[in-house]
């Protein structure tokens, strides 16, 4: 939806929502999409949030669910809170279980518990059955509702096997499986459309099919659908039963959500931290990333500290102090992103890392070398101090070559200890430029004091 | 694919190319999918990438076409820079469209226009239209294959009307239009396979088509189809005749890159900087970054210098100068990571500026407070100095508050201005959070310099 329409509809909604005139506000919603009144929501504080949620409810149970499949789960968590045992288990028979599961995580345990009693049994197996594997796995974000078929069947009953079913939303295949129900191969419902009706799918399917298992990291699921530029994934067990569908809208999700959080922990941020959170809640999740910063940050002033006596005597290094602080960071975060962005989408690795490494370091000292000489220049024009230009040119280079190489081997080191590339390695990085930076450059100005005085 | 497999995949081909083996190349080739062959290619060198193209061109056009739809369009067109030019027109007719564009768009004028007059009219003319349309647009991305047919066809008609068109890859849909060439509806392949032959198309289609225009930015388009949960999205004239198609594998490549280049902006770098590319290469790439860099933390040093005096009476202020510096960023990091993505996937604009505004500036004055505290009571311990604790403390608030204030504003205000809200935004900060921070901490210094000494 543009931003001009949105804006219209986050204010006549707000507007019916205080005025209290809600089959007002039922006539607005009633012709948006379930996507727009999701992102309608997250413009509304906690209290319209309800009352529009509750308005939705009463009136359309199916769009209500719809609605709240878009939110984030966190929000739909918090909103169903607030509602009737009875009510929760309505909703989630209506929506897919790939989508109840994590929401009902967030609940309380007990919760949790009684929603799923009180679910009828199919959903509520379902539910279980992707609780059962860990988060962030294909076997949590896969649909259990698919056209599985014997491959010896022909089109024509294919497909009034199909329509007995009950309606697979968003199914693009047809799997073909043996007599051991192992997948065998796949038919799209395009060439199922266009075959003779007697033929039997295992003349048109493909076969080779690409799958996943439960187990998989949903990010390597997310780029299996998108280097293969498929629109849904088989997820397999381990006797190569099929057991669900991964689709493409819930692999835009995981990309996305994948991306912010590379975008978050690079910026040390708490990868739930939303503009709409509460002050409180946004301080409270940054709180411990600046806490950390604080630890890193404090190793430089013991540096400056050690060479006290020097900048005394020479103030002018001080002043220039910030200037080789902030080069070394900026270089080094364009190494860090690039290897972590390129870790992230599987071309960076410990295969690559030796090339990687000596070519960052080409970079760094090449740059070094041309930053170092043009402010080594201009400091030497501005203080008439060829002294103070050239260790102020060197330091820069030696700074430059370490934010290239720590930029490399930092993450890249954090990936091998399983640890995740992006958090906490622009702090640690950080650390080392500001150390050495500051350390090679009031070192060179102790070694030349004599002469820089 | 895995990494392990990648690994053993990547080390045999380079093997095969070194020695020449090139019938035992193309043995290896021929069982991987097209996306594993462009994965492996981006992890060879120019040379190694050229032989192995070669071979596949020799031995399977199709295949060719397919990998190189996967390239890098950067990468592409060098490969292609060494083909003869019947050889370039034969792979453009091969590959879809929407991939020529970009690829062709990196060739040198005088062979664009060769090659477009050596492919045949059909595609040539099908890759002219989408080169009519800015980059980064709808019309760019979208493909000019689709079914359509007038809505009061019936289903049997529709389905053999289909089945005489050129195969269309990636069609999940059937547009259905009016007399006047309008798009009315959209029916699904599965809708269509379960309707009764003699249904025409108004009567199970979906009204209501959400569309976008050719001049539609491609973010845009990838948000909507993310949001409303859809595999294709129709493209229509101002007129609302239906002109292309964007498919989901084509907003799954558009997300990606979005979300890269957000990365990438933020570390300044340049949105094509590869790890795979020349250390020359990318040393060009970063060098304007570097060198705006420099320019934004040379303020900086013009605020020390101004309090040279009071640094010489009591140097223990410079010790604590990284410190101050370094907090200062992380925080502004953070509002600035978390207001540059809620943009990017359109949670933030001016809508809901002012409530993140004062969000931010709570969040950072509260931050501000216990970091302040922490470190004043640390630096009260270790130097006895009451009042260095107390400057210490203020200054952080001080630096933190203005951090939170302007990491919202100069995004937003960027993109207010029509600029990348990205790009050149952590620069800002820095300059203003190093500046503001020092001179802050630094002017305290002065006023209480009695009491420091």
């Amino acid at each position: 939806m543009r931003t001009q329409s949105l804006r219209i509809l986050i204010s006549s909604a707000r507007k019916f929502v205080n005025m209290g005139a809600l089959s007002r506000l039922w006539n607005l919603m009633k012709n948006f999409h379930a996507a727009d009144i999701s992102s309608l929501m997250n413009h509304l504080v906690f209290r319209e949030k309800r009352i529009l949620f509750n308005v939705l409810f009463e009136k359309d149970k199916e769009k209500t669910g719809e609605v709240l499949s878009e939110l984030d789960s966190e929000d739909a968590a918090q909103i169903l809170k607030e509602l009737q045992l009875e009510q929760i288990s309505e909703l989630f028979q209506i929506i897919p279980p790939d989508d109840v599961a994590p929401i009902l995580d967030l609940l309380p345990d007990d919760m949790k518990e009684s929603i799923l009693a009180a679910m009828e049994e199919k959903p509520s197996e379902d539910v279980k059955e992707l609780l059962l594997y860990e988060e962030e796995t294909a076997g949590r974000i896969m649909s259990p509702d698919f056209y599985a078929l014997d491959q010896k069947t022909n089109v024509s009953d294919a497909i009034t096997a199909m329509q007995l079913e009950a309606d697979v939303e968003s199914a693009f295949y047809l799997y073909a499986i043996d007599e051991q129900n192992r997948l065998v191969g796949v038919v799209s419902l395009r060439q199922l459309l266009f075959a003779p009706p007697n033929t039997p799918l295992k003349n048109i399917m493909t076969k080779d099919v690409i799958s996943v298992h439960p187990e998989t990291d949903q990010e390597q699921v997310a780029r299996n659908v998108a280097d293969y530029n498929f629109v849904a994934i088989p997820v397999v067990d381990s006797e190569d039963k099929l057991i669900g569908v991964v689709t493409v809208d819930d692999v835009i999700d995981v990309i996305d959500k994948e991306a912010t959080e590379d975008i978050y922990k690079m910026a040390s941020l708490d990868t739930t931290d939303r503009i709409q959170d509460s002050p409180l809640k946004s301080m409270k999740k940054r709180l411990p990333f600046l806490m950390f910063s604080l630890l890193t940050a404090s190793l430089a002033p013991f540096v400056v500290h050690y060479f006290e006596d020097t900048i005394k005597a020479f103030v002018t290094l001080a002043v220039f102090m910030p200037l080789v602080a902030a080069l070394g960071g900026i270089a080094g975060n364009q190494t860090i992103a690039i290897v972590v962005r390129e870790i992230a989408i599987g071309q960076a690795d410990w295969i690559s890392a030796r090339k990687a490494l000596l070519k960052e370091m080409l970079v760094g000292i090449g740059n070094g070398i041309i930053i170092g000489l043009i402010l080594a220049t201009i400091s030497y024009l501005l203080m008439k101090n060829p002294y103070l230009g050239f260790i102020l040119g060197l330091a820069i280079i030696a700074n430059l070559f370490v934010a290239a190489l720590l930029g490399t081997i930092i993450p890249l080191f954090l990936k091998l200890l399983r640890l995740d590339p992006a958090l906490g390695s622009v702090n640690l990085l950080t650390m080392c430029t500001d150390t050495i930076g500051l350390l090679s450059f009031l070192g060179l100005g102790t070694l030349f004091l004599s002469k820089l005085i």
